[in-house]
């Protein structure tokens, strides 16, 4: 006798990420209240399960949706404002005034909405964001469907979202509860960045962290700048002063760390650090490159994210596998770092448990989440298939993700959104632009 | 009295590559017999031309097709079949045993056939190539409608194609003929690399350049690993030696140049040389990367391109302009070298430049053909618009390519082929991946 379920996806290929270089052919996944509740060959699940659809992927990959680690999702409506700027120059001359005049809770639920169209678009199924009015970011990502975990920002400067460190910190105590209650919401404590954020700032955010039972998303050592800063001011790199406060745990997730001796590598292996590599944006703004290859093999745990849309300037998961496998090879001279399967690995399982979801989603495990994603490899670009991996990190591009599904959800189904009225969206957005011309 | 054309395209932007920074708005491209009548605002279009066809792109940017320098086209078959390998691992153990063992005719007609797919779908309306049975891939690229610039291979090491120096010289001489019989075909000298092509061999290929007033197209410097050997077997690097032997000159364009000293530099550009750019599959490979700051100091003529999708994995000039402006950025540690439009001009005009038909491609003007291409930029991931050449450069998908034009025959449609039976080819393709398998 059938057991009954939601959804029946049948697919050509599925790589759930369980066990690696682990490709099946022909499988099947079964869906029961947003749950997997079996993956098994195609003749078998039809046989033991009665499902109320059944979706078929002749030429599809299934997998993981993917897991961006670091995005500013508001900051999309920047997108492409001021490129080609050094860091400092595209900081302080064109986003924080712009930042300043503009951003407020209709620029948030604007952008990020813009941002949410554009990663259920490429595949991705959860995000971990860091910016200012971060209620009104996970209220929209919750209502659009996506997975996300918000940072509640906390940072020395004040701004239209709070006047000082006192008011971030109240504000995030206030709102997790908010946050507990919102559908496919997670959260994270998100000091900005050691220059930013004083001693006796993160001092209160570690203890507020360990009173909440939070983990920490931080900008740590993203450009040669900020290390000598810190050793001007503090006499020491804002690894070492971060390890002196207890900041650097298993509960932490660093960003970008494009700076890196050996011994902060070692430093990072033992305390359980995670890190988030950004590999586009480190490029682009000219930061430098997290050593994946040394972080790799002392065993600390890698994410990847996209960073802002001002700054990379898309939010495209396949792109920046693809940028962090190539870069990796071209940095180290070696390559065969960084296969194709580990940097799939980094931006889904991995970006899962950098964020502490690890155990409920990243990968297709019965029981987890039905948090997956269909790319079609039916595409004159990822013809022939000899390894599915290699055609994914290597070839496909964003638009051959056909099919999203997070918690059993699908919000785009054949290429088209579920929930999203694109043209509406688009003439928000547009308006936005004109608002940000300041015409 | 309105004159008499083909086709009127109105497009919401045009990016003519003719004047740096130059974007028209609401303009209109009129094509007649092949080529540019006319570029002017759409309401002066619409009263002084009387086209058989209008073609409206109201989201849409119109920019010259691009130009791949360099590409293997026919190892589009090979996509995928070994990564994450080192580059004489790649080429000894995988690369070079399978073409031995297929490489004929119909591999190279079927594998040009899915490249000119690849190439038509993301907006290449000119590949330059190099790779064995020439005749059969400027046929074919000739049938799907494609303009190309075909090499002349020619290697001390005998193939499936030649036995010989002197048997690739021949059919050199003897095919340049059908080349320049088959429309849209250009041709060029194609010796191989500077280890694999002897001394007296290159002088004999200088002198038929010479006598059918050919460029040239030649890997040079891909590796240290070259410039070593060289070294230890001429007693000078590779470079010395052309230079020595008279092939460093505006004829030349030579391919990868990751090793290259401050004089080396000094020396492309007293000589005219250019340089064919693959960021991608320099970083796939672990062979380092041109030094393009320096090189554009110079004045170098740049160019870019894909290498083949055996190593990068896919011909996707959108993905590597993105590529090429990022690296180029880290690279030097300044985020203002290769800008956006630096990196389109090198992906256009640039390679029409480097492969000699710059008088008549490369960029949209009057009496040029009219090779061109569409990007909707009406997607999530390229909302909203401030600057339209930064969409294209740091944003775009190639699925966003809708329209493409070669010598103003339209190959692309709305996103739909108009020469190519998808299906029926990704048949032959997959025949030829079981055959590739051994199976």
């Amino acid at each position: 006798m059938p057991q009954r379920a939601d959804t029946l996806i049948e697919a050509r290929w599925i790589v759930p990420m369980t066990a690696r270089d682990l490709v099946l052919e022909q499988h099947a996944l079964v869906i029961q209240g947003g749950l997997i509740a079996a993956i098994c060959p195609i003749e078998e699940a039809r046989r033991e399960w009665d499902c109320a659809e059944t979706i078929k992927l002749p030429e599809h990959v299934l997998l993981p949706g993917f897991v961006n680690a670091h995005t500013h999702v508001a900051m999309t409506l920047f997108r492409g404002m001021a490129d080609d700027l050094p860091l400092m120059d595209w900081l302080q001359n064109h986003i924080w005034p712009a930042e300043q005049r503009l951003v407020d809770r209709d620029f948030v639920r604007a952008g990020t909405r813009l941002a949410c169209a554009e990663m259920i678009r490429n595949g991705t199924t959860c995000f971990n964001d860091m910016y200012f009015f971060p209620r009104e970011t996970a209220e929209t990502a919750s209502d659009m469907g996506l997975r996300a975990s918000i940072g509640h920002v906390i940072i020395d400067v004040p701004t239209r979202y709070a006047a000082n460190a006192g008011e971030y910190l109240a504000k995030a105590e206030e709102m997790q509860a908010t946050f507990q209650a919102l559908p496919r919401i997670s959260s994270m404590l998100a000091p900005h960045a050691p220059y930013t954020v004083s001693d006796d700032t993160l001092k209160q955010v570690l203890a507020l962290a360990e009173r909440l039972d939070l983990p920490l998303h931080m900008h740590i050592h993203e450009t040669a700048a900020e290390v000598a800063q810190s050793v001007e001011k503090y006499g020491m790199r804002p690894l070492a002063r971060l390890d002196q406060l207890g900041i650097l745990s298993p509960r932490l997730l660093a960003i970008h760390m494009t700076q890196l001796t050996d011994e902060e590598i070692a430093l990072c292996a033992a305390r359980g650090v995670s890190i988030g590599h950004c590999p586009q944006s480190n490029h682009k703004l000219a930061s430098g490159a997290a050593p994946i290859a040394a972080l790799q093999g002392a065993g600390v745990g890698l994410a990847l994210g996209t960073d802002g849309a001002a700054s990379n300037n898309d939010l495209d998961m396949l792109a920046e596998m693809q940028s962090a496998a190539l870069l990796a090879k071209g940095a180290s001279a070696d390559a065969s770092v960084l296969p194709a399967w580990d940097a799939l690995a980094m931006a889904t399982l991995g970006g899962a448990q950098a964020i502490g979801i690890g155990d409920r989603a990243g990968s297709l495990a019965v029981g987890k989440m039905a948090d997956c994603i269909a790319i079609n490899l039916d595409h004159p670009a990822t013809q022939p298939v000899f390894n599915v991996v290699s055609q994914i990190v290597y070839a496909a591009g964003r638009d051959q993700v056909t099919d999203v599904w997070v918690e059993g959800e699908r919000l785009l189904a054949s290429s088209s959104f579920t929930r999203i009225d694109w043209p509406a969206l688009r003439q928000e957005v547009q308006d936005w632009r004109d608002r940000i011309r300041g015409k």
